[in-house]
């Protein structure tokens, strides 16, 4: 469900533009090669649709041809030193789109790895993990995607697709109340309508308004706890997100307190790039 | 030097697209508001005139007026708790544009603060701390910038302006000698050629090459020192970068061998975004 | 909350492009001229935004200024002769762009005369009237806005902003509860799903299911009686729409049975241009 | 002659962007289909190669493969209940592409069929009816060839493709025969010059300059009886063309005055949508 | 009728990107400079609304403001050392565009001076000197727009605004008069229908077919004469057109056949860029 | 290296666009033909990659197959009427095409040829000849494509991707050798610093500065000799660049002074379009 081809395009438009000097110099088109996709740590594997693409459109642009084969499809959990995939085809094209292939990668690879400790702290019991709309601008589908890869769920995609009454828009409006009613007036009625609690107060309030789903922010255990009980107590079909600087611990800490979703910006945000290499060499090319 | 406007464009299509449900319903056009952007840990400062352009869009999308003004400017360091910027004009365009313009400083200002750490262990006399192509796709020119707000420099920019022969280079071409000397005779005049090392064996190689930069890869410190010894008898001119994992505590370790540069990918792809907030609410209209 | 601007950069690319070889022939730029949007029918007015970033955008490519003032606010309905804005400015410009403006002008205007029909119908009491994704390929946002002039409500937007599960989904998945529950399993939590029924039978398993909204697709009256009767008892927070060639007549035979929502597609693909003109002259410059 | 690539890239944009939440949610990738397009009323056939051109572009992002096979060519008239056309292929691809490709022919036919009418009227040996560019935005070339395959002509594509003069460039020049003279003195020598005439008078004064066809506007039966007699006894080579509310009865009423050319806008914006529909299901597949 | 701004946006994405490093470098924004165009060359002015337009898309870029002051205008002939305009304003800014801005217009007065040869050769009685779509692909429109500087007209834009049969349609279809025939019963009825003819038989045969205009294709004075005579005698109302190879000295020589028009191809793609220079230098900012 | 698709989609929205009215009416798709492409006066082959992109993207928008054959690759030298390269499939679609696909070898044709010259005035032992910025607007790739075509090389591609510090930077900046220093000290270290120089005085600065490359820019014959000896007695391992109005006959006359480079904006500026033709006609089709 990612746009793949603009991805590239776009990518490579950044990298290469005119053209890779050091390849062009080097090695000529017309050489075979093959290298393999190695992963240096322990992760979770994703992004492998946006890697093959990238060859894909290098080869487009001069005129080789690139195999990208999984051994490991996205989603699967490997150990240090494990090769994900091969990479096979003509040397040059390999060479050219190498870094940029490798480093959605080690994005995606990253994101997904985070994602999953996150998960893992849930259990199967606990609520579901959620990323948020904190993405790098341009590539929410992407990071959503590893997200998915990491096991995690995903939130609304966007502005458009969901509605989220913050403090902000409570400020402006000058009551939660006022905000839920206008929100659920206008939005076309396959949404639903979020709203963000921060005291129990404002969750009393929350819960007299038709808003499907109540986000409980920034609370403590304490608190989140008496949150769902008065919440399931008055309005059992509420759906329950707490948010907050979630992290595994935390999640793992009010994992049985009975919420719906735990949503975490810091699945995406604070993931840092998975380690892995792509190594190549030419080879005499059998077949093909 | 960042086409701002077009960053703008993206971000927002991505996030706010035919609208943002939430703002829409509860918030009117022509509300006056005001806020301010709150650093909410140490950092540096960096990514204002993309969050200005954020807001410029929206503004010219919705017909709204929106000003951003900068209290400290880009690159300057701040403690915990400082306002570098107030916002002021319709809160409609304010909180739409709110979190893209956010994010951007939270990037920005992520990968600024985590330069000045290396830069700061590299110190004045120490080598200068450089960037790679390790760049989130689409954003390149938006970390380098960060980068240069934290104190680091940039390497080239893309594959296009300037020449770095690889290992894998060296392998498709059979040996680095000839690698450089196909790259030396092809690339432009105003380009320098560099070519990485990883041991002693094959900087004795790159040293007879009329390559002007030489980058030790993942060398240890013993290595390293020697290395920069070599080089200095036999080629005084010749530039010397060293990379590989490198850390603010590692750059701290070899900062007084005579390296010119260190290069660290690790600038932008380690960095986590950093703590900032954009609280608003309405305000009577004064002046505009 | 419509890209006025890129509509009407594409608009004109179509219709202009190198150049409008009638009036750049005839009359200069720098001549002054007035005119009046004329409403040759009674209508609901719409569309005025985009007539007004039309002028807009031929001002800014060929370097004149046009006015386009509103005397009815779009939503407004209008007695057959009355003008609804006057343009002012200059001459070449609004000759260059008139059509187009026009153009969107009458088609907004159809689609707003045409839904206040539908919901006029339904009065006040009955159920919200709904448009489909039965839209113009590149101006749904333009048609829904329309719609929303004519005082009707906007469906989802589009496939992805809400979950529909209609009888080719079924098909595809074997059984309705089945494709219900993957749906729900899958989409983010702050979209609804919904699942078109046909009849009672289909009815009677879609209220076992979760789904928030059930369509009820081509039904005579009296099943849809019977629907919106068993519905009640058995899920009254159900939410429930009819569709099926639904026509104002149609509307009005049904208003009273207790639907939450009636969708036509017809707000929109039945609707015909509304006869509107802009009759210009030019005029001694009076200060501008 | 359409970018039909471009057209399907920018209905899809709209309609799916980053995904088709229930398509999937419940049909995987790989199960095979088929299905048929059927023709709920009596029409005329138009914009099959635009619905094979969505489901191509489905499958460029997605993966599948599906095949539109045409069982009436464009331009042919059936009769109710009959099939066009065949998809067969990938059932998520089918059912995600559906809606767009349905629609597109919906319009299509809706203004072939509505086409077949006004030239039916004509007869053979009756005036060319052509259509105006009073079009949808974005779609001029889709309509201009449902009118070709609905057997009537166009007019010129825009503004840049033809000369037309009318009553706002003449009131802008002062004189029609000035304006007339400034736009052969300025367009090339492959455009012919048109003028638009209300009057007798103004006909007359038409008939004095170089104009190469003469647009009768708004002129009652009698008028143009008189206008087509004046104009051939003064200009036997000029080309006329009436225009003005033309209906299929109007043509009719008129067909053997002598008339080269009716204009319609009506061809295209008084066209409704024609009724089709796609039903597919799920079948063994049967080699591909 | 130049879209400007969109050959701004290409011309310095092409040309700066994501920076000029030298200006960059030493050059801060805000320092005021001004300079002047100046003409080293006899020549016909032309291309300063691009030239223009260049330094706005700088400043819009990177904040400065710029401001172009035409002393002659486009168009007028100058002599050598003549200063064709003042540029004055961000010294930045303007040596940023400088290059770019002063390539638009040594090519456009290349083209002007080039065009206003041909056009005096022909003399005020002779034919219209028209150009061709031999035009650099990206920019007819900026060639076309200097053609009719140097008092040239325009032949067809391109393909879709005239028809034009030439001798591969003649091969393809097995006649001219078929070819006419075809062209005439599909073109739209504002273009007229060109046939290139080489002989006189062919000619014989093209004054048989509706045709609007003969283009007489490289025949020698001879030929022409007796071509002009005939068509004369036989189809007084056609258009005659020469072309071939036609240089100003050619032009003159057959200036008095009574041709309507001669097209050279050589106008522009003959033409060599003009000698113009743009000095500026930093100066006391006084007012602005 | 050269984008040619985006090249080609560029060209062909810009000639074709909605149709190529004469084709069209004349050659139904589905008729095979063949032609040549004729070098009708000796010249050097260049650009022939880009009329294959010409002709496979207009078979991409139409539906044909044409086949592109070189008989000679790019950069070969051939006599008057030598045939380079066979075109062979769809009638239609190589008529549509041959304009652009021809123009485009044209030029290119014309600047390798106009190239050559000059490479081969300069010998194998004096310097390389290299090209500058002065290349058209959206064509730069192509053109110094076209330039190494003719054998020569090229010089940096744009501002982004070299230091040039020329006359108006120093008078910015006050001293030539404070805007070296400034460059050197802000641009990244994989490219050189070049400083232009005028004379013998600027030049013992220049050699006083870290600048990589001098320019002697307009310098005649004897200050040229002056320098170089300058220079090299100074600074043997600085580049020298030699320009201003460089012809062959020039670069002959300097070849023998010890020059790195000569730069020459002539290689593509004064470069006309070398003569070919695209001749076709239908054929049985024999296989394909």
């Amino acid at each position: 469900m990612i746009n793949a081809k603009a991805l590239a395009t776009r990518a490579l438009d950044e990298d290469v533009a005119h053209g890779d000097l050091t390849t062009s110099a080097t090695i000529p088109l017309g050489v075979h090669g093959q290298g393999a996709v190695l992963a240096k740590e322990a992760l979770v594997v994703a992004g492998q649709p946006l890697a093959a693409a990238i060859f894909a459109e290098v080869c487009a642009r001069y005129g080789g041809e690139v195999r990208y084969t999984e051994r490991i499809a996205d989603g699967g959990a490997v150990a240090e030193q494990t090769v994900i995939a091969d990479v096979e085809g003509d040397l040059h094209c390999i060479i050219v789109g190498e870094r940029v292939a490798l480093k959605l990668l080690m994005k995606c690879c990253g994101i997904a790895t985070n994602t999953r400790r996150y998960v893992d702290a849930a259990t199967e019991t606990g609520p579901a993990v959620v990323d948020t709309r904190k993405t790098t601008p341009g590539l929410r589908a992407v990071e959503k995607y590893a997200v998915r890869c990491g096991g995690g769920k995903n939130h609304r995609f966007a502005l458009y697709d969901g509605v989220m009454i913050k403090d902000n828009h409570v400020a402006a409006v000058g009551s939660l109340t006022e905000a839920v009613r206008r929100a659920r007036a206008v939005a076309h009625h396959l949404v639903r309508v979020e709203v963000e609690v921060r005291t129990l107060e404002e969750l009393d309030e929350a819960l007299n308004t038709p808003a499907d789903v109540v986000l409980l922010d920034n609370m403590d255990d304490e608190t989140l706890a008496e949150a769902v009980y008065r919440a399931r107590e008055r309005r059992p079909s509420v759906l329950l997100e707490a948010s907050g600087n979630m992290t595994p611990g935390r999640i793992a800490a009010i994992r049985d307190l009975g919420l719906d979703f735990v949503s975490a910006g810091g699945l995406i945000h604070q993931a840092v790039w998975a380690d892995l290499s792509l190594k190549v060499k030419p080879t005499p090319r059998l077949g093909l």
